[in-house]
């Protein structure tokens, strides 16, 4: 994988050959996003069979409820890797009997690749029903934060309907917020764009309106990390502000997120708690202090946009719009 | 005068005893601010008169000039610094032969003096009629960047209003935006609310949208660097997405300014030019690189807030309210 900490300065490719590098890079960030996050511990988990004893069936399980065990205390607020490594687990205790230690090492690497590849073919669906709504005067675009393949497999969410875009023919021109305190779009999405030769314009997120204002982004289009059954949506702090700043210059403003992302059992955004981070995020961006010691932070980590400010919510099962419980219920075929 | 490089993590007094010093801290940038730098500079004529040879009128006059040119080349971008000297110069030049080298020499103290008297008095006046003007409902109020005393004298324009309103008993929670890319919210105002004993909240840019949805603040209040004569405002970037969500929030939205912000040869924003400023105070803005090499960067410096976003601006010669041309000409009453 790539060691996401050195991003954009250095391009390293790190190689995972034991559980405990997997742990570490979990733990350390060297791997972020949640879907990503799922898939590096589902090959963490087969590392642990691979190097389980192969002669002796209780020690190889033993060694697999270990492997469970220490991988999940790499990120402990992470639902996708508990998600990942329950899926694991029960099908590999479920073959236990089944046939040999091997085959079932064989069947488990399989089925990590299965994850891998089932979270690919979500991106490049998501990809796809963007890349048709996006009409063709869409020229600029204005994304924020990284919902791109760096926190996925390959494609990513926002950024997959950017990409789908371009292998389509039409060429882009992205706007990418910094995305303030963790400058997530200066680090992360302006060097996936840049990677896919994207031709992308880093901004302060404070910007945004005078870009939009001079008229160069037609959509805005950013990721989600949960979704309540209205439609409301909570994303990293600041898409609310965009998603305000789109709809007074008349802009569609997107979001591009699995269906995983729904938590239906939310009446409304006003349920989702919203974060609060540590205040020298701010105080001390980089390795800095740029603020007087002891002034009062808020740092909140998410908000929550509003469904009616949400043109459309893109999944990998379709497109929801206009954005309603019906809606909803309908494209993600809940009963 | 504070040196405002070592802010906010050291407070020092620097002092200024010849004329190389005051022109060291105008370039450097220890003192800024239109106002701060227009009276830095006059009283650095003064300290070049005060070491001329008074046994000498020749010698003292030339010594003089030198001293004009020499201030004038420490920043040669800034209009206040050219006002004040000239106006020192022009003051000074016909006082020769009017009276001894001695006598000059004191009375341009005094008008050195005089210059920092009068801004004292329009921060003041701004501060009075700023404050009468917000309600006793305002117990939040929002501000970016730094209108305040460090780029004055003493009280500021925008902090004004609010130092005004708690020194009438008004207690305020002032949010600050960080003022991104260079954080002169977060160096510089919240260092001085913090030295006044207000309640200062520090978010970064992103965040105002989120606090404006929470209902915790009542006005937003900015300086304003240049005003057509409709009333449209060029500030610090930022101040426009501000305006925006003000409205978006019904929340009203103040700029102070004195009136020598004003151009009424501009018939509207549209004849403002929007700076743009070096991609690497958005890429590197924090000692550290924050994005992939190459990337391409748009950063502007100001942005133009339509006057109909403007809820009121205030003067030193009363509240411009509602902003139209008729209004302005009124209160600074151009005939």
């Amino acid at each position: 994988m790539i060691d996401q900490t050195l991003l954009p300065g250095e391009i390293k490719q790190i190689e995972c050959r034991d559980v405990s590098a997997v742990w570490e890079a979990i733990k350390m960030l060297r791997v972020r996003g949640a879907p990503a996050i799922g898939i590096a511990a589902a090959y963490g988990y087969v590392i642990g069979l691979q190097s389980a004893n192969h002669q002796d069936e209780e020690q190889y399980f033993v060694a697999a409820g270990e492997t469970v065990d220490y991988l999940a205390s790499s990120r402990p607020t992470a639902v996708n890797l508990f998600w990942a490594l329950n899926r694991m687990d029960q099908l590999c205790q479920s073959l236990r009997g089944e046939m040999g230690l091997a085959e079932i090492t064989a069947r488990m690497l399989e089925e990590a690749q299965a994850i891998h590849q089932e979270d690919r073919e979500m991106c490049r669906a998501i990809g796809r029903f963007g890349a048709d709504m996006l009409s063709d005067e869409v020229q600029g675009v204005l994304t924020h934060c990284n919902a791109g393949g760096l926190a996925t497999a390959e494609y990513g969410t926002a950024l997959s309907v950017l990409f789908t875009a371009q292998d389509l023919g039409n060429d882009l021109h992205v706007f990418v917020d910094e995305t303030r305190p963790l400058l997530q779009g200066a680090r992360l999405t302006a060097w996936e764009l840049m990677q896919r030769g994207i031709q992308a314009t880093l901004i302060c997120d404070s910007m945004a309106a005078q870009v939009m204002k001079e008229g160069r982004i037609q959509a805005v289009i950013t990721g989600a990390d949960r979704i309540a059954s209205n439609g409301d949506a909570a994303n990293k702090i600041g898409t609310y502000s965009i998603a305000v700043l789109a709809r007074a210059h008349g802009i569609p403003f997107y979001v591009a997120a699995p269906s995983s992302t729904f938590d239906l059992s939310l009446m409304s955004g006003d349920e989702i708690p919203i974060e609060e981070r540590h205040p020298e995020e701010i105080t001390h961006g980089f390795g800095r202090q740029t603020a007087p010691p002891g002034i009062q932070v808020y740092n909140p980590a998410f908000d929550v946009t509003p469904a009616d400010l949400i043109d459309a919510i893109i999944t990998e099962k379709g497109v929801i719009q206009p954005v309603n419980r019906n809606n909803i219920i309908k494209t993600l075929q809940v009963v």
